[in-house]
């Protein structure tokens, strides 16, 4: 039986590119065959439960502009919430949704009570993710709104709140692993800091560094079978956080013995923010080997915080697939819209189109890549520039057979003047703009 | 005998805080006792070659606006640059300078011209720290201005360029070597990418790993003493750069097994660039173990490119030294502004009133920044901050005597529930400006 | 009778320098005399009631973490809020305070009951005021947190929302007018655009003037006699706003008849975030002539939005006093702390805390800048700079004396080569240094 | 007779959307009707003069990377220079170039030779024009290349530079004219400042509007038909540049009575850099009755100087156009590459194969700006959501009609309580994307 929040929607169809139809697919075809393999399988879209179904509108200078009929926090809301949620996945056809445990239970007053909440609720997702066959992603701890994470919570200066915030963890494993989540998610939005002038970065490293061994190790005991991901951000809410970036993450990773147990979901707006460009971040993971899932959205990139967008530029979109493509697709992970609606748009209507076009432009931009990357025409390009490593005597050099008198001896004697290439940027531009 | 460059200077004095004479240090008394030390010792001051005497006052929208007797590029105006350069260390009284080879030897046709061009004035710049007992605090190698470099030194896809490069630093660390310098630093300014479309991150990165491994080698095979030093910089001239800041070069060091070996000398321009506050990137490095040394400057924060201006922000320049200080001072390291004239500043006396400028401010900066130390009213806030964690409890949580389940069990059971504790930041910028 | 909020305070007092106690002045002494002025008169503080009083410690990821008896939206609790605010500033010896409508009173269910709301705390206020001789620097309305301003007020698309702000500003600046308020500020956070796609600039343009005639207007012919000022501020929260900068405002007063009625008043943060140096809006303000009044605070240079800390760099703030006092002081304006305390720090003392430190560090900075004034050191740099423009042949070209014609004729036939001068910035940033 | 620079390249053909030959255009069709005009006419393709034939590839970090054989001070280099950009303007087909003189013609010792030689070769172009039908967009001073200008041209402190900068702007304009030229440019890039202490805003802004109301004057005197225009950019080459964005320049117009005379050349790269989309600037200069041109370019959204890439992002470009389309289109102005290639981009071709691009890009973008006009799609939403205001009372509030007091009454009695409506954001994002 529907809530009735949508209206009549029924399923949203694929009606091909020409379709003016505002709620249907123009370019995601779920069982279209790209790459030998199905479209809705490549994509694994999933929807976030937080900014669609928990946030309100509100921003730092203006409240709640939205109004749903599950603003209160009882469980019967909560339930609510659900229903609709799961009508807007079935409607949209997303095979996942992610959530933190703040998203989908009511808070409690203390630890016992949040447990008791959850897993109420994760009992009735149980039942509405089999009814449905929509799948979670990845669950998550919220571990940033509630005011005893202020100063953090594995790196909080009370053990306390480390104790209180590795609890709360261990509870939301639990449920996701009760429903079957592919993934599990750790964003550090509060595991960093405001000042320098309060903080002991060796402390917090260390305790950072702690935690995450905790959650492996309990990740292999509890049978827990899915990926643990960290999601990189600089700031915001903090000054400075410490999962800055891929790279600053693998840093971590290796410093605690962890590289081979974690790996990252990367925030196109989180990308944006640390002055990296979504498929830089995209491709280190790759070529570091720490490549999980994606957040798709998208930052204005003149707005100096999180504004976690829609996405909507598909060339863009086609360099960030490219990259996920070329590292093999997606394992345990998928595209998970971390992405609100502009708070001016009130209407339930807002909501699906909103997914809509993001899931469209996903579609468009990894049909493109996967074009792109067929034809060979970039990738071609590219190793014709390295060529010259593939000599016996470049590959020696490259694999520790000549010392550095050996190579300036080589310099001076056979009097190496190397002439400079064209990089041909712009030819890979246009080629790009070929497929997009 | 002088050069006259500069007219009848001799020797910067200090005069005390109450001097209006723009030629006199208020701050800078060599040889007043801070901690222990000599602010000379602490300080370890060094002038950059290139900034002060190979630029020639030009950016992108504009040509040379200095005038400087030297600008040819021969071997006579290489030693006519030598010979104002080191009038200059002495009239300021720096204990130490730093120069790319490419600062202070005429260019070569070739590898051999270079060398022996930098061989030559190796012997007069050995001479000249003979006369004056002015020391190199670091020597290093400019893989980035020739075309040959303009896709990258170690990271080129040119096997060539890589050998070129590789011959070029065996030669400027010989040089360092010859001329007892402290320190080799290594600024990957073209090792990155301008764009994706035609770049293997994952082939650049082992280049750029081995080729550090054979610097480390030689470092070792030659007998040379001093610390091998990376410099982050996030862009510029680069679109992305491989060293992008601290925290990133630790990941690559410890990816490629040279954390031990391989510390790092940290921009305050760079660190801005990179989205983080200087002392952010000095603490991180102290935390990690890889501080080395300091290229003090400012970047105007607004302002996206690299401004390297001399710094004058003594409250900023305070919280740097505090940092510094914090963690042991320097070892090898040292003070080297690499910051240039703002490119109006054309007179000689513009050159040493920078200098005398920048140098009082970093004495004020240190000293105030030794005296918040030395009160400990900072720290004690600090480690009353953590001092939850030295219980026992605490301390076997943190080194892993307790697993996720065990915390979850307490929490339950004691039923733990955290109070947020005020952090004080405003308390503490106000204890801040208390000393400076 | 105290509300015990702040516990045993008194009042807090001048202790000189050497102070070492957190909750005494050691810069600012409201008798001494700068320029022939007491430094109360010069800097004229005032305290935001919304950051101090309304804010409850949230941002985007997290909640309320302030706990403080008044959050209740009664008209008890904003008479007690009223109470500990009037203890605050009288506590802190402040002469002023600014506020918004909606910081002071309960929110209404519609204009009437706002209306009367604020009739009634303004009662209370007037009482307050005359019992303390605290001043109100100015009034404001908040036309950006309710939901109805989602799109705007003035450049609402609905004439509804414009007529209901319209109305709302008339209650305020009859508060304001009631209270003797010096000035009534506007400050437009919705007005401007998330989306060019959905708005015509042309009419929102003329829709924002034909408010703000409105307003002039009604200052007229109420007999208010303070000044309107506008507040600038480029973006967040809509992504463009239209009164950007100074240079915008300058432009829009212009086009619209009322560049002689309107001022501005110029935040630190806001100027950051348009790309300008705080004292960059100061001089150009006075230059343009519509200099009013300024909100001190400070934003992190390094983070995207508005930060509003409190100011601690006497270095910079000397910089933005010099323009205020070179453009002859505050007339009706002042210095209101626009700044709000970190939202870890939730003692009641660290609001005292907080504005001690920021209106010493405005004490500090004011003095420095009276001394740079006195002395000259600085000013007599830029005169001769530009002295050759005192020439009569000078003078006659720039007050349009010759065509260009005539110029090119006088350059050709007297064969004119200018030859660049130093602008000497290095000695002036050193000058700077002496009074900082 | 070719110069054999590019080989054996002949006119670049249209060749359609399926074409992938590198050196073929896909939507650039210069006789295609859109909007019942050709599309040549529409766009008015130009080519920059500096960035493709002046600029040799060097950056703040490393010299020249190109190699052409025009790199020589010599009027024989300035003709073959010539010769190669002609042969590439009718390869490619562009109606129109631009130039300063310093791009043109070799350096002068002194204003008479500056002035002989650009004589000189301007008699060289307009044969060159006249054989080849290619008509000058614009020409212009080159300001800010010199030392003499270091401190600025129109605002520096030396009158003589003032007088100087006058009388090749004199020179400049007169070789506009004699080539035809549809528009004179200024681009104030050293007019602005590196540091406030050394500058005074209010007498530069007088030297400015002297300068340029003389400009405006010779115009009208001298019989040049074409449109006089600024270029904002905010910053680089300075710290801070007077005509940073639109907004700033139509205030400095209106205050010097300029605002029907001049109107503004809007390049992509400096509204990035202001902190603006480009169609904002668009869209504002259409407001205000001051569009005149498009400098296209791209700039890299992450560095924070000055990137002049091609433009690329088709999805963006024709948002660029709409605004431009919406205005009523290009009447003297047109679409002026600002673009350089990447300096690693060194072989002749990549000069084609990068203008190509760009010309396709535009072309795209343009024809589907023109189909969302077309359609209407777009703008009938933005026209309901104003509708509102066509009722006769929003049109007397908006026209004066009412005061302040009047509002409230009316408000306060009718109990006006307005509901928002969505904005509706996505909906319109996925409309935009069915046309790119």
């Amino acid at each position: 039986m529907s809530t009735g929040f949508f209206g009549d929607i029924g399923e949203i169809k694929y009606e091909g590119p020409e379709s003016a139809n505002p709620l249907a697919f123009r370019f995601y075809n779920p069982d279209e065959i790209v790459m030998g393999k199905r479209l809705e399988d490549h994509l694994r879209f999933s929807v976030a439960y937080w900014h669609s179904f928990a946030w309100e509108g509100g921003d730092p200078f203006g409240g709640r502009t939205f109004e749903r009929p599950w603003y209160s926090d009882t469980m019967e809301a909560a339930k609510l919430k659900a229903d609709v949620a799961f009508e807007m996945f079935t409607a949209l056809g997303v095979p996942f949704y992610c959530f933190h445990d703040a998203d989908v239970r009511p808070e409690g007053a203390n630890f016992a009570e949040n447990t008791r909440n959850l897993n109420e609720i994760v009992d009735y997702l149980a039942e509405k993710q089999q009814a449905t066959g929509i799948k979670l992603l990845w669950g998550t701890a919220n571990l940033f709104s509630h005011r005893r994470y202020m100063s953090g919570a594995a790196t909080n200066p009370d053990p306390d709140v480390f104790a209180f915030a590795a609890a709360t963890v261990k509870t939301c494993m639990d449920a996701t692993r009760m429903l079957g989540g592919a993934n599990y998610v750790l964003w550090g939005g509060r595991e960093g800091y405001e000042t320098l002038l309060n903080t002991d970065l060796k402390r917090e490293d260390a305790q950072m560094g702690r935690f995450l061994n905790m959650v492996v190790e309990y990740k292999h005991n509890s049978g827990f079978e899915g990926t643990i991901l960290i999601e990189p951000k600089p700031q915001e809410p903090t000054k400075h956080q410490y999962d800055y970036d891929v790279a600053t993450v693998f840093g971590f990773l290796k410093r605690h013995g962890l590289e081979d147990e974690v790996k990252v979901n990367i925030e196109q707006g989180h990308a944006i923010l640390a002055g990296h460009s979504f498929e830089h971040e995209l491709a280190l993971a790759n070529a570091l080997g720490i490549f999980g899932s994606i957040d798709m959205n998208r930052n204005d990139y003149q707005s100096g915080w999180d504004t976690d967008q829609f996405p909507n530029n598909v060339p863009e979109m086609a360099l960030a697939y490219y990259e996920v493509l070329k590292g093999g697709g997606f394992k345990t992970g998928g595209t998970n819209f971390d992405a609100k609606l502009r708070r001016q748009s009130i209407e339930p209507g807002d909501l699906l189109i909103a997914h809509i076009g993001g899931m469209d432009c996903c579609a468009r931009g990894l049909k493109a890549a996967a074009k792109m990357l067929e034809d060979g025409a970039l990738s071609s390009i590219v190793e014709e520039r390295y060529s010259g490593w593939s000599s016996e005597e470049a590959q020696k050099m490259l694999s520790g057979g000549y010392t550095l008198e050996e190579i300036a001896r080589h310099v001076d004697e056979s009097g190496i003047n190397p002439q400079p290439k064209s990089g041909r940027q712009e030819l890979l531009e246009n080629i790009v703009n070929r497929y997009v």
